[in-house]
């Protein structure tokens, strides 16, 4: 916004100068600049406070979707990656981020991205929660009862921190997405929020 | 705001009108109406750079409180519909959505709205976390030390993510209370945070 | 922002006085003033919309890092009090925090604060994931299998409702540190985000 205002019989024309931009994500910058020009008579303008730069209302939201088709049935697939790539893109400095499974048969955990951790955690699983004929569920025509309580076991999705722009993680924390039911297209949603 | 302003000697007079309107929710919304007037004089304005719409700070909480009163010590209740009806009360569009038992005996979970699946959920709980009476708990007198390690497995919250409006779950995913020790009332947190 | 705004030959000048104040967290009051002073002929403004005050984007994130260094392989450390200092220091009134350890061989949950109970839990996590030497990702040179998949059954983050600038918590929920491969400095972040 640019205001430019003279005064009648004034000596003087004060120009005020305000840059209020806008950005599709609510952040609005001001500038302001003041030029005093004579023109006559005896200025009367009340004093001008400086706003300066405001910064006001930035936050964003930056939602992203995989697609992950695994060879085999049951697989662990390192996501970190993809999920800071998200948070590249969407530029947020602090907040956090929503990785979720968006299916009933996989999970998203955060652990170690160690081969014979990984095999641990499927026998783990498969012990906690095996894979048998007589769940209940197969009697809709289902197969797949061990793959719904295996995904309770390690939750299907994971709050991530970002701090200074990056995964506010300790040393060793990755995320993974859990396939218990695959060799078929299945969803991941990631959604970032901040500043 | 409107501003008006005329330029000693100018041959037009400028007339910038800014609507500006602040709601609750802080949104403001800005409209820029320019119209010309000559007046005489060669106009020496600078250009006014265009805001046209600015969105800004419309963060947005809604909280809402369920009470639930099982029938049966150990229950499954479907709360989608409670979760979309708060989501649609908040007119929130892009966020998240914390849904959380306030009890350290329920949990709440994602997964299928099938009934034969509750119970093998229900009978696989009991498994991994049997009621007994020789939990360690039970000398304050309380005998639900299973309802305890039940809630810690299937969790006691989740976060569901809202784009556009809508609950962005894929095609079978569905919000439970899972009740370990009901015949009471318990109670939920809804918190919709967002834009 | 002041704008004083003369018109050629009118009788009044009108004065609007802004006052646009930004604070560090992107806060913006507005306070309009309006004078009119006769200065000759007819003054033809177009009537001035009253922004009154306005509130925008006071949106805040505030994190904490924690240390805990326990004297046993496995504890249990209560940390609300922690979380709630937090949030006293953060000033925010309504949104959510996360508690989350920073390392695969730990966890973060929220269940009762009582030691039998406690006891309870640990012995039962002992029996779900077992101490034993043969796991497969002890052929890196580690001996805490164990730990990851306790962590990965108790979960490693909570999210925390935050309303009227308190833990909006049952009557029993706490909010616990889970270390299952302690005796050396071990971190949870904690992390705040609201108004």
């Amino acid at each position: 916004m640019t205001t430019d205002c003279g005064l009648v019989g004034s000596r003087y024309v004060y120009i005020y100068t305000y840059n209020i931009t806008t950005t599709k994500c609510s952040t609005w910058n001001i500038v302001r600049t003041v030029e005093t020009r004579r023109v006559g008579g005896a200025g009367n303008f009340p004093s001008m406070p400086t706003p300066s730069r405001g910064r006001c209302g930035s936050m964003k939201f930056h939602t992203e979707y995989l697609t992950l088709h695994t060879k085999t049935k049951r697989a662990y697939v390192h996501l970190t990656p993809q999920v800071e790539s998200a948070l590249k893109k969407s530029g947020i400095k602090d907040g956090m981020i929503l990785v979720s499974a968006m299916h009933i048969t996989a999970g998203v955990y955060v652990n170690d991205n160690e081969s014979g951790l990984i095999k641990d955690i499927d026998q783990w699983l498969e012990t906690l929660a095996p894979f048998r004929q007589n769940y209940q569920h197969h009697q809709t025509g289902e197969d797949n009862g061990d793959a719904h309580l295996k995904s309770l076991i390690i939750h299907h999705e994971v709050i991530v921190p970002v701090t200074n722009g990056k995964l506010d993680f300790g040393p060793w924390q990755q995320i993974f997405y859990a396939e218990f039911d695959g060799q078929r297209d299945k969803r991941v949603i990631i959604k970032v929020m901040g500043e």
